[in-house]
């Protein structure tokens, strides 16, 4: 069993997380710190967990976390950096939901992050938490930097056409859309059910911290930069991200059905990647609660332009299932573990 | 044309006032106050009024406000108290959208809203505007209590079974459901997008501030106090309140037939409600963005309970389309005028 | 390992049946029968169940079905009771979520749906599938007829009152609300999201089929019939049931702490009933994909009402969860295997 | 007043006519047909039409609505090309919300819509009732194309860059997300509020009817073929189409002011075209129920990509509103008169 502790149980990913753990066979969930809700039970802020756990809200504190295997967190960004080394001396391996070990560069991290990094040395060492691209890495990892929800999606469609440098790079285009569970837990009146249930539009379009994220991925991949276009958009459902990519084929001959082998063959051993048939569309739905991307191509009238779907449930996938995935992977625990679950349809 | 201010255009509430104002023939919008967002145009606001008007929100100011005919308060309880007895004693008509005068008692009202009362003597002179109760009054009002939402559409729903004393009234039962608008506009987290939609649930079962106002009204009519039992519920959608009505009937063998003809009587002549065919069941959509009541009633298994079904648009007849009506009535405009919008449906 | 067989896999307690049973431990899912979907893999039409199941969808057959150490009806009113007999001669166990099998008098049960009954004899002997009533019947039961899902929750709520003979069981109103996956999965306009999104409404006003189902049970409960008035709203939410019961107290002096502590003690044992602390409100998403009935109970204004709160996922403990919770009964297995989910939250 | 008749207003395009017509100053609504629900009066269909129009639905037949001066036709593709010429010669004019107009090239039409065209002269002279491009044709004009909803949003989004020729109108994207009335209003299963609310997908990927619609109005813009890729997707709500468009720019030192200043000075003097204030973003519910498209333009990270996102009412200015937009300018009425409604927000 690993003793697991959660830094900011109080949002999204940390509710997700709290579901996911307290029926993971392998975890005993032993702390879940909160200022602000020091004291209560988990399962009072979260009724959902009523019956399965009775642990409390604790303050968060280094000297009991480091009696813990690994820890996670589910803060706002900026927190975790202050924590992490001293938890890593400790011996404790971190799992970082936030975006603090996300971009490699300091100052770029600055840059849209708006902090000076408190811990660019741990920074330099954490692994970028993304399974079908650093498996290996994720296995010795002390840090592990989990991916945002949008460059999840995005990274996962546009993977294969990068590897094999099938398209034009520098003109890359994904239309994402995101449900608001993605806004957070915090109260706010744009996310009010009334404003923003029955209403759909496009936010930060001139620029979203994703994006520089989904480009650092998508360089190294490449071996260089890459252009890329990212237009998030806000969804009147809970959960579900849907990434809609454009590119251009440098061969325009390349058949549909190339294509599709070729994601087929890449995803081929991956557990949580699901290649859909062609002809067959993704829908956020079939991915709620459960941990799997599935994605579909296509080349519409035959053109030189390939569009690539790609769902996930930003709070399994897009975070804290895909943090227990690298935890699985961490502590060589079948990677599955605790998190082959089957969406809820309807 | 009357010149017309609005005090407190923030909320739901007064962004309704805003849509109906701003379009009514009669009407010139001369103020919106707002303290927070003074100086900024309203339809940055609300961009639904982008084209309809320039008007920017000002500073609440009695003194310019008194050059109004009639304000409306769209505030939050207790401020309206505050500025009215200046504006009546400058001659200004005023309709409050709030509760500050819809209960008579201020014993009452201090114990459910928990404030002193600040002008007693306004209170006992206020008319509760509720046209098919009280249109004589409202017509030389100096000050109209708006009413509520829920008293709205449970009060007509009870009042010809009341009114022609055909049940048990010691023992009524309103069970009353409301879209999220109902809770206001303010940044919260019980009614973000991700916890109330997707949910239905009750709230405020051991008493609400709606049932002292229902009970009043009730007892009015009936001529002595009357028993109810209020519970209301929030219903994932954004506008509307339906309200299911229990009550025993004195005499078992009273048919339904009666009981549809007592109601379509009652309100043959009232624009805004409307009874509903045998077998018909109201839906709150029928009245999205609408000023109707609409009123089916039932006596199922043709037991002796009679059941009765009542929807509105808490938004419209149950707040700003309702102080329209209440201002057409007290400047002698056509009831209708500006109010008469079809639903829009789907 | 239990050799299961479903007919009538293509609705929401069929697709819901399916999403428990490819992940329940001692389940080997042998057929799943659909005339119209015969040939076709179960997870084309349901796309959460890829990577789960390869099965494919087959034609209804008795001799193929016999293998089966229990076969689910998923199917529409008045199929189960033609094709029971004969799997039951075969010694299959049966549990029927449809109404074949809910009403022990087969003249009521033709006056509410419409058909004679094809087995008088089964329905004599099929138990009511509410383990918190019939437990130790259920273990050797042949024939389960699954509880509907209004009165899953309506008897749950009532029960502790009812049993304890505290109330007027002669008025006994139950005000129930029930998301649009329990409309089913058939085409039709009702249902449409552009309909019954943004809208509610009560139906079946008059008399619905769960009135009877719900009479029968709380008569045998109170050993005399009871008055109920019943009236069902559709929440424009997929999932979930709530159920608001009102009752007069026989002892007005009954505290609602007393009345809270019958509860907590009735069932205290049952691992899917829990009783909220007082004050807590029930809310449908605490239960949305789990098997659990959470409910509350209120005494407004120490008044001589009781009013009771009661939620479940129509979907789960109103069909395929407590489906399964009695076929784990049956069969000797521990009685929350497989369907001791976490309620996803958001 | 114009004599008006309706043949089909049984769907959403119909229904939301009929909520324009019945408070249109200017119109006598005359006729409402449909076959199937002949007889019944039309506010049993639309209860929110209850109070303004007694008319019921009739039997659709030339003679009768030759004695309009205008037919609308809200059918099913393929039925008002074989009553448009009878009606024509009567000297009725005609503005078909279906697309039995909308290609002029009756070999693509059957290509798309898979049947031959029934009057290939008339289809030559009808004019694509689009009033920012063609208003002077649309006043003389005896049948109107009623552009589509997606046609409507994207190409109002394109058109100043087109027109300009500022753009690679080669590669063109359109990341388009509509709401689900724009399915229609008959019975089907993937559009139940179980099945399409709390999801988000792309759909017809490989080829859309408004495909060709899209390209021919940009193609004569441009005076030569464009290139296009258009994906659409249903989002879970009930009304409104964004539209997201991605270009190259000929000219990447074109700064964001400039073109935004180019799309200002293009729809100034257009009543239902508002530009908006730089990094303000358009929202579907700015324009539910109202006849406006929102435009707003972006160069994100000042590369060569230009970016634009346009909104409408699908019903509305994607539909209905436009029809009616069009009868005015046919009749020389005030181009906004009857369809200068306020948004309903929230």
């Amino acid at each position: 069993m690993l003793a697991v502790g959660v830094v900011g149980g109080t949002g999204y990913t940390g509710a997700e997380l709290l579901r996911l753990l307290v029926t993971h066979p392998q975890v005993e969930l032993r702390y879940v710190t909160s200022r602000s809700e020091s004291g209560i039970p988990i399962a009072d802020l979260f009724p959902n967990l009523r019956g399965f756990t009775d642990i409390c809200f604790t303050e968060p504190a280094v000297d009991t976390l480091a009696s813990c295997d690994v820890v996670f967190f589910a803060t706002p960004n900026g927190t975790a950096m202050k924590m992490v080394p001293e938890l890593v001396e400790n011996g404790v391996r971190v799992i970082d939901l936030a975006a603090d070990f996300r971009l490699k560069d300091a100052d770029v991290w600055k840059q849209w992050y708006g902090m000076d990094h408190a811990c660019t040395d741990i920074l330099a060492e954490a692994v970028y938490g993304l399974p079908e691209i650093n498996r290996t890495q994720i296995r010795s990892a002390r840090v592990i930097a989990n991916p945002g929800c949008y460059p999840t999606a995005t990274t996962l469609g546009f993977l294969p056409l990068i590897e094999n440098a099938m398209i034009d790079d520098q003109h890359l285009i994904a239309d994402a859309k995101s449900g608001v569970s993605g806004a957070g837990r915090g109260a706010s009146v744009a996310t009010l059910q009334a404003e923003s249930s029955e209403n759909f539009k496009p936010y930060a379009v001139d620029g979203h911290r994703h994006l520089p994220e989904i480009r650092q991925t998508l360089a190294a991949v490449a071996s260089h930069d890459v252009g890329l276009t990212f237009v998030p958009h806000l969804v009147p459902m809970i959960r579900g991200i849907e990434s809609s990519l454009y590119a251009t084929l440098k061969a325009s001959d390349l058949s549909v059905a190339d294509i599709h082998q070729l994601y087929v063959e890449r995803y081929s051993d991956e557990p949580f990647v699901d290649v859909l048939a062609p002809g067959v569309m993704p829908e956020t739905r079939s991915v709620k609660g459960a941990n799997t991307c599935r994605i579909a191509v296509f080349k519409p009238q035959d053109g030189n332009t390939v569009v690539v779907s790609s769902v996930i449930d930003n709070l399994v996938k897009g975070a804290a299932g895909q943090a227990l995935q690298n935890m699985n992977i961490m502590f060589d625990l079948e990677e599955t573990l605790g998190i082959n679950q089957v969406a809820l349809l309807p």
